[in-house]
């Protein structure tokens, strides 16, 4: 890693939040743009909720509850548990540090700035130097359809546990949502675009149904890596298995890597999914193989380092 | 007090709060209404904060912490410290549990419903039996005219500390708010009407500056006693001595006292003013004397029963 490449991630949530930190913790901030899922947003009490974007953002300014992957570390619940005595529903778990975001970003988007200004700001008030980018400014929500309902994605995931059987997936609002101020430059001036090991279909297929964004990776010069959320027929956190399952698609990181095949150059699975190498060959995507488990910061900053040599050479 | 009266009660926020305290120990509850200034009331991070609404409600709720005389109990401030660190002035201390109040409040009115029926179902949800009236749900909003500029009586109170010169005070709005439904009701229904020790000009004033408020005090068949919130030419809490002082008015009991000879019958002033009854009662008003400090539990209950004793022979 002697030159310093200018890098854009592609990230949902957790799993990412990790591989970012990792990479943080190499790259200098400058060189480094996420561009984050925002089919997760929801309103509770009025209030606007990105819980992607404050993941991502949390981690980086190393606030983040390390323990659960979201929210603010040492944070109370305690307006929560006042508002569950005004009656309302408190299954989506706000921390009272946390809310000051909510409230923040809501004030801003109401004065007429940009969920992308927002995050920008947020990202001056925390001291955080890398550019985090939402995905879209516009109305986008990720919807899935179960056997009796369609649910907000946080509904299915967070309220009902994601127990549901999974019947098909609704990007609502892809078809206009235009991709936020600098996501189509980041992505083509791009050295290395990593995909992080997200969700495919309801992190990163989120990114990808947003317009421009596929047809930018496709013709990016970019190296584009991937690392698989799917290790050995399993995730490490999130519903993306038993959606893939639902949907019929192989649940492997195979599976995974034919939904990037399109652009993707190089895919980073597990040792355990060291079998499969070589049908993802076959679609057109060099496959290299890592313990791509994060446990420990070392973790993620081996792995960081991995995909940052991988996609350099 | 073999009979039991209907009582309604004058009240603005901390002092008021302790004798309605007193009240609600000896007065059932179906028998207890509490009209309540919104002249403090304001708007801080998009939230509607009745501050005077707010104390009578976590007192009769019994959450309000008993130190400070308002707020939640055991409250904890993080999402203040939180907002900031994006840049909010935060010298109005909202606690975590009291924002879900803010929050639940704003909620409704944003949803159509007046502050007085958002009143009425907080003190539903809290359990609270007695009726806590709002003095009006339309705009009222007090400023502290100083010599320097014009300030929103929180800003006045408690961003500035109430120690500018207080050349006017303006009730902005009164010429058009009308009183909440319920206000001229309980107050011509009444056969007890209660003006707590509260501040004769921002609190008090600020109801009978309502319209229609005043003559209803006047045209009530109810015996009306009013508590001293001035001791000895002091006050226990809040700027009234010095608003009273600046604005030219005689800084006593004598001088609540005038504020209120358009309608009172009886005025219950401290032992330590015992030299102005006879000044108060060549107003028409009769002076009675006790001990009028309200330290502990027992003061306030001793205080109500005494109020209740003088109203009913």
């Amino acid at each position: 890693m002697g030159k310093l490449y200018m890098i854009t991630a592609l990230a949902g949530g957790v799993g990412a939040a990790k591989l970012i930190d990792g990479l943080s913790s190499i790259v200098p901030p400058e060189k480094l743009t996420i561009i984050v899922n925002t089919g997760d947003d929801c309103e509770f009490y009025g209030l606007h909720i990105s819980p992607d974007v404050d993941i991502i953002t949390y981690t980086l300014a190393g606030l983040v509850d390390e323990e659960k992957g979201w929210g603010i570390k040492n944070d109370t619940f305690n307006c929560l548990d006042m508002l569950r005595l005004y009656g309302y529903d408190t299954w989506f778990k706000l921390g009272d540090k946390d809310l000051a975001t909510h409230i923040h970003r809501t004030m801003m988007l109401k004065s007429g700035y940009k969920l992308s200004e927002v995050t920008r700001d947020i990202c001056a008030k925390l001291r955080i130097k890398q550019k985090i980018i939402p995905m879209t400014d516009d109305y986008f929500a990720t919807k899935i359809k179960t056997d009796r309902d369609t649910l907000h994605f946080q509904e299915y995931l967070v309220k009902r546990g994601s127990v549901d059987v999974v019947r098909d997936i609704i990007y609502d609002g892809a078809e206009v949502a235009k991709p936020a101020p600098g996501v189509i430059e980041s992505i083509m001036d791009a050295e290395i675009i990593i995909i992080c090991p997200s969700n495919p279909l309801v992190s990163i297929g989120t990114i990808l149904a947003i317009k421009g964004v596929r047809q930018a990776l496709k013709g990016a010069k970019a190296k584009k890596v991937a690392v698989s959320p799917i290790i050995g027929g399993t995730v490490v956190k999130g519903p993306a298995d038993k959606m893939m399952k639902y949907l019929g698609m192989e649940v492997s990181a195979l599976g995974v890597a034919k939904l990037y095949s399109d652009f993707l150059d190089i895919f980073v699975i597990d040792e355990v999914d060291a079998p499969l190498a070589h049908e993802v060959e076959k679609l057109g995507i060099k496959a290299v193989i890592t313990n791509t488990l994060m446990r420990t910061r070392e973790d993620r900053i081996r792995l960081a380092k991995f995909v940052l040599d991988i996609a350099s050479t």
